[in-house]
C-alpha cells in the first residue's frame, strides 16, 4: 500500500478554504482515492478539546505564547491520531489550515517564526505537508465573502484589525516565496469551480 | 515595594509537598509576608482549564510530546496571570510543583531535558524560581504515605510503575546536583513540623 499525500489549504478568512476543501475532496474521490477531510485547530478528539479552549473566552484569554503552545499541542495530537494513521493506510488527507496558519497568525508579535517551527519540531518532528495550497484573494473580496457568510459574528481569532490581516497575508506570501516547492499560491478569485480546477492543477504531479 | 520571592516545592507523589506548602506559607505569614499558595498544573483560570484536559481521559489520551506542550502552555499562563503579578506587588509565591516536575516526568521518554527547557524558554522566557525545595523520601515511605491518603485511587499521572517513579526521583536528584544554588534537596522524613523547620532553614537567606 502506498502512503497517501498530505495537502493543506491556507489563506486568510473568507478566501474559500473550507469551500475548496470539500470540492477538492470530491474531485479526488471521483478519481478513486480515499480522502480524509480535516481541519485545524482540531481534527482529533484531543485537538478538538484544545480547540474549544482556544476559541472561547475574551481576546486576551491567552497570551500569544500560551496560544502558540496550545496550537502546537493540538497539532501534535492531530498528526499522531488522525493524519499519520490515514496516510499510512493510503488515504489522502486534506486539512483546512495547518502549521502555516500558526506561523502567519502567532508568529507576528512576541514569537519568531523560528520559535513556531521549534514548537513543531518538538511536538511533531517537524512533519510537513506534501503540498500547501495558499488561496489568495484581494483583501476587500475576502472580507466581503466572510461578511456575506457570517454577518457581524466574530470569534477570538477572527475579530481583529485590518493591519493584522495584512501582516498575515504578507507572512503567507513569504512562505510561498521561500518554500516554493511546498507552498503554492493559488488565485482564489472567480467562480468556485474555476478555483477548484486551479487547485487540481497544482497537485497534478502528486496524483497516482 | 520589593519584589517577592518565588519558591517551588518538588518531589515524587506522597513526599509531603502539599502538606509542607501550607505549613511553610503559615510560617512565612507569621513573619508578616503576603504569601500566595499555588500549584501546577493549574494556578490560573486558563491553566486550570488545561489541567482538566491533562488529568482526564485514559493513560494514552496524550502523547508525551502533546502533554509537554500542554504543561508548557499552562505554565506560561500561570506565570503571566498569577505568579508575576503577585511577585510584582511584593508577595511571596509558593508553588506545589513547577518546571522541574515537567523535566522529571515528561523528560523521560521521547523528549530531552533540553526540549522541555526550550518549551519553557518560548512559553515563559525561561523564568525560574528563586529557590526550589526538593522533598526527598525513601520510595517505600512515599508510597506508604500516598496509599494511606488515597487508598487505591489513581489519576493519569500517578498510576505508573515503580521504575518510572525511580527514574523521576533520579532526575530530581540530578537537578539538585547540577543546579545546586537553586535546587536544594531536603530530607522529608520524620514529623511534619521537623520537615517545615528544614525548609525554613533552606530559604533563610532569602528572607527580608
Ligand atoms: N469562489 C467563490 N466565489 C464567491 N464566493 C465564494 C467562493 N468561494 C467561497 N465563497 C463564499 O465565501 C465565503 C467564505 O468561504 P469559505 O468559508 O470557504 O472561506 P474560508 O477560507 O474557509 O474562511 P474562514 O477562514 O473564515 O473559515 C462563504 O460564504 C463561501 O460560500
Ligand atoms: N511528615 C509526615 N509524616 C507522615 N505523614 C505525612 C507527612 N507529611 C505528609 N504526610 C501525609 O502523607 C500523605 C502525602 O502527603 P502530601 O499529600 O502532602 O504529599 P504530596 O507530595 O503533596 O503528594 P502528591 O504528589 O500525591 O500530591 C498525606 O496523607 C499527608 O497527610
Ligand atoms: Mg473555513
Ligand atoms: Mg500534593
Amino acid at each position: 500500500m502506498n502512503q497517501g499525500k498530505f495537502i493543506t489549504l491556507e489563506g486568510g478568512e473568507g478566501a474559500g478554504k473550507s469551500t475548496q476543501l470539500h470540492a477538492l475532496a470530491a474531485a479526488l474521490r471521483a478519481r478513486g482515492l480515499e480522502v480524509v477531510e480535516t481541519r485545524e485547530p482540531g481534527g482529533s478528539e484531543g485537538a478538538e478539546a484544545i480547540r474549544a479552549l482556544l476559541l472561547t473566552g475574551g481576546a486576551d484569554r491567552w497570551s500569544a505564547r500560551a496560544e502558540a503552545l496550545l496550537f502546537a499541542a493540538a497539532r501534535a495530537d492531530h498528526i499522531e491520531k488522525t493524519i499519520r494513521p490515514a496516510l499510512s493506510r493510503g488515504a489522502w488527507v486534506l486539512s483546512d489550515r495547518f502549521l502555516d496558519s500558526s506561523r502567519a497568525y502567532q508568529g507576528q508579535g512576541d514569537l519568531s517564526d523560528a520559535d513556531i517551527l521549534t514548537l513543531h519540531r518538538i511536538g511533531s518532528d517537524g512533519f510537513l505537508p506534501d503540498r500547501t495550497l495558499l488561496l489568495t484573494l484581494p483583501e476587500e473580496e475576502a472580507t466581503g465573502r466572510a461578511r456575506a457568510r457570517d454577518g457581524d459574528a466574530e470569534d477570538r481569532i477572527g475579530g481583529r484589525a485590518n493591519d493584522f490581516h495584512r501582516a498575515v497575508a504578507d507572512a503567507f506570501g513569504r512562505f510561498a516565496r521561500e518554500e516554493s516547492s511546498r507552498v503554492q499560491a493559488i488565485d482564489a478569485s472567480g467562480p468556485a469551480e474555476v478555483v477548484t480546477e486551479r487547485l487540481l492543477a497544482a497537485i497534478e504531479d502528486l496524483l497516482p
